[in-house]
Parts: structure tokens; sequence; C-alpha cells
């Protein structure tokens, strides 16, 4: 069986969600501990305009502190909206470029103003200019699940971006369940079709555990043969444009959960459960996380 | 595929747990809810020591209280630990007589004093007391997939007691994952077991959600064939002899799981997200369901 990659998006898909924007110190402290921990991908935050989503506006401050710092054996992602952004990306020293659009035309023009098609073409062209500079790019779909608005998205919908990205020579492919809709056997048949379009296509499943089924979403990924996931600390996280906001599947729970079954033991789990518990203490609210709150299993 | 059973145990499981004890008529009311949405199986309470379980003091009045609305549709069942409670339950018309044992020694042992080996000698003899009498049987192994005192529980261990109580004729047997240990590898690996014992035990898994898992573990068992599971309103629960309180899987977050598949749609999940809230607003906390805080998907 191969590697899972851990992808943590808590510093960018859990603070931007928050009200309460966080001290550039704090989230370098987090980062840091997602680092030392051991984690593949941290998510360091979003190029968005700083007074659309000031949570988000230290995000190239934050990249040139850890540029400095040099961590070894850990990718530092940047979510790209746009043309500005990937500018802005390019400028601070970005590892992994992650640009997207959503299957949902309601999701997508609250939060972007445009159509999918329109969106997916500007990504693709954006997400082609990251190649050219020579850097890693994961491009998405998000609502790809179902959306809060709209409610079921065919998966015809879906494929068609994929195909597209696919087209274009993206094959690394992140699918967001931002609303929380997924269900395993939805999880199963979408994963199975997107193989059939392409086996060189890496997906990267990101669920919200709005209805309970996050950690069960993963499982129907895993036996589709999924081996990368992105996950929040302390399942902190909801989209600010769908209409129930709900945590992430908790970085720690879906770590601890691998750990059963022997996989990813030298990632340092501890420190992902004091991490968790330093979230949860700073916004001083209980998590959505669940072995932040029991401590893990010893065996 | 075959029609899923739902066993609601919040009325026992969930509140012997809670340190404050409900009122007779505020039991009631919520049973009453269970048996109006058309939950097919209800968990009146437990026939314990009235001093021990103070909590779970009013199951014979309880019983007597439903059986003179004679419930249709539903079954009333009640959870039975020794001879005293079978003739308790006996008097007071229970529908489904619930007895086992712990596959663990150390969790037995707190809870009654007794081995495994010589508790399910008991639990035999009882159980077959109660079918001679007429009446519906359900055999359980608690900790049947780890113990928050002794951890890991060897497969072979829990295979041996579900072996005995099929030589009995015990065959509708439940499995508890009293500490929440359970992964959905190991579930799935030890329905499969089961059935190799003999395709006519009828499993009821009852999972904890202490790790996240919960609805993983539902998933993992309903592939392996499972079709009756237990579990809880608001997910309400935590046996008080463990040593990590957790909650159950939320009986409304399975229905509405279920309902995605097109499973089981004429249970009134409106009425278990109202009754959840009304539980949840009784205790005054934030409870383990999810779907009852979010409000369940329209599609």
């Amino acid at each position: 069986m191969q590697a899972i990659i851990v992808h943590e998006v808590g510093p960018r898909d859990g603070l931007q969600a928050e009200p309460q924007v966080v001290a550039t110190a704090k989230k370098l402290e987090w980062i840091r501990a997602c680092v030392a921990a051991g984690v593949d991908i941290v998510q360091v935050g979003s190029f968005v305009h700083p007074e659309k989503v000031p949570q988000m506006a230290d995000t190239d401050e934050l990249f040139r502190a850890l540029a400095a710092e040099r961590p070894e054996g850990t990718v530092l992602s940047g979510l790209v909206l746009n043309e500005k952004g990937l500018e802005r990306g390019l400028a601070c020293g970005v590892g992994l470029f992650c640009l997207g659009v959503s299957a949902s035309d309601t999701h997508k023009s609250k939060n972007t103003g445009m159509s999918t098609a329109e969106a997916q073409a500007r990504i693709v062209a954006a997400a082609r200019e990251a190649v050219a500079a020579g850097k890693a790019v994961q491009v998405s779909v998000q609502s790809a699940f179902g959306c809060g608005f709209e409610g079921r998205i065919p998966a015809d919908r879906v494929l068609d971006i994929v195909r597209a990205y696919a087209e274009a020579g993206l094959m690394s492919i992140s699918l967001a369940d931002t609303a929380g809709h997924a269900h395993p056997h939805q999880v199963r048949e979408l994963f199975g079709r997107i193989r059939e379009i392409s086996p060189a296509i890496r997906c990267t499943p990101h669920f919200h555990d709005t209805y309970g089924l996050g950690l069960a979403n993963v499982f129907a990924a895993l036996e589709a043969g999924v081996t990368s996931f992105e996950t929040s600390f302390a399942g902190l996280g909801g989209c600010p444009f769908t209409k129930v906001a709900a945590g992430n599947v908790a970085t720690e729970d879906f770590v601890h959960a691998l750990r059963r079954r022997g996989l990813r033991s030298e990632i340092d789990l501890d420190g992902l459960v004091e991490l968790a518990r330093d979230v949860a203490g700073h916004f001083g609210r209980e998590m959505p996380g669940r072995v932040h709150r029991t401590g893990p299993l010893s065996y």
C-alpha cells in the first residue's frame, strides 16, 4: 500500500472561517508545530484581497518568514484564486500552488462572481503559468459532492471539470466536499469514475464533517485507492460562502485512524494532539475533532 | 438489500451515563417520540439495582406505562444483567430481552464482579429461560472491539463468546464497541469471521464515537452485510465503567445517512431531529450528534 499524504489546511480553511483574526506569530507557531510533527504539506494561507478576507492578509508575510526557516520535509502550499494571487505567490516562495473552481454555479458566483466554465478557463491558464514557472500545482473542484444552495451536484458536472484539468496536463486534483454532503457510496463511485478518465490522476479529497460522515468518507476514499487527503487541526473550518458551516475532518483524528492500521506511524500524533488542544484553547470553544479531547489510543 | 433495523438505546445507554436522573414523564415523552418516528426497537431501560444505578430505577414503571399504550410496530427492549433482572422484566412486559457479557475481564469484573466465562454461563442460562417463556432475546458481547483498560481485545476471545451463544441457539447477537476502539478494517474482519461461524447469526453492532470513527464503522458493518444497529438519540451515551466516556453514534445521523442511500425513508427523520434537540436542550450542553445541529439535507 502506498504511503498516505497528509495535507494540513487548518491555517487556511480553518482560520479563514473564523471571525477573529489570528496573529501572525500564533499562526507561525501552529504551522511550525505541523512541520515539526512531520505533516507532508501545510496550507499556509490564501492569496485573496486583504480587505475581503482580513484573516488571510498576512499570507505573503507568513511564506517569507517560513521560507527563511527552510523547513525540511514539509511542502508549504498556498491557495490562489486569480492571476493577482498567483503573482503574489510566485513572489514569496510558495511550494505548492492550489487553485480551483466550484462545481456549483451558486457557490462559485457567490465566491468569485464567475460561472464554472469561465472560472475554469482562468484557473487552468493560471495553473499552467505556475507549472511553467517550475512550481508544483494542485487544482481543485469545490462543492464536488453537493452544495448548500443547489443541493445535489451531478457527478457528470464534476467529471467534466476533472477531464478538462487532465486534458490540460493538471493531474493532481483536489475534490472538496465544501458543504459536507458527501456519502461513502457517492465517494467510492466518483473516485472510481475518475480513475476511468485516467489512472494517472492523483486525487486529494477534502471532507467536511457537517453530517457526521467525515471519516466514513475518508475510508470510502481509501478503499477506492485514494492516497492523499486534506484535513484541518482540531477539525476547525467551514466555508464562509456555504449555507451550513461545519468542521473539517480533524488532522489528528485522521492520523490516529491511519495509525490503527499501521500507517504513517512516524507522524508525531502527540504533537498534533497538543496543537489541536492549543487551537481549541485559543478559540475557547469546543472543536469538532475527537482525539484531542479523549486523548489517543496507546496501541 | 434487506431493510436496516434501528434499535434506539438512548433511554438506556444514554441516560444511565448521565449524573442527572431524568423524570419518568420526560423519559416517556422521549420514548413515545421514538415510537412515533417509526424506530423499530427502543431500549426502555435496564433492570439493575436501583441504588446502584438510580437513573434506571423507574425501568419497570416505564414498561408498565408503555405496555398500557400498546405501541404498534415498535418493540420495547430491556437490558437484563442477572436472574433478578430477568424476573423483573418478565413481570412488566418487556418485548425483547437484552443480556450480555464483556469480552474484557477488567470491564466485566468492574461491572458485575464475574469473569467472562462465569458471566456467560449465567447469561446463557437466563437467556434460555427468557426464550422458554416465549420472549425474544438478544445476547451481547461488550468491549468486543477494544477496552479502555485492557486495550486490544483479541478477536478470538470475541469469537469464542459468539460461538458459545450460537451453540446455545442464541443467534441474535449484539457486539458493542463500549470504549469506541473499533476500526473499519477490524469491523469488516470480525463480522466476516462471525459469518463463517454461522450465516444464521444476526449481528447488531453498537458503536461509540470516541475517536470519530462511529459512522465509518457503521458503513464498514453495512458492507459486511450487517443489517441491524444500536444507536442513541443526539449521540448521548458513554459507559460509566469504561475509562474514556464518549458518545454513541447518533440515531438521527444514522437515519440521515441511510436516507442518502434511499433506505428507511419512511422513518420520520424530522421527528428524530426534534427529539435530539429536545434531549440536547434538556441537558443544556452540546451533544455529539451532528444532524440535530445542522438540520438534515433536504434531498
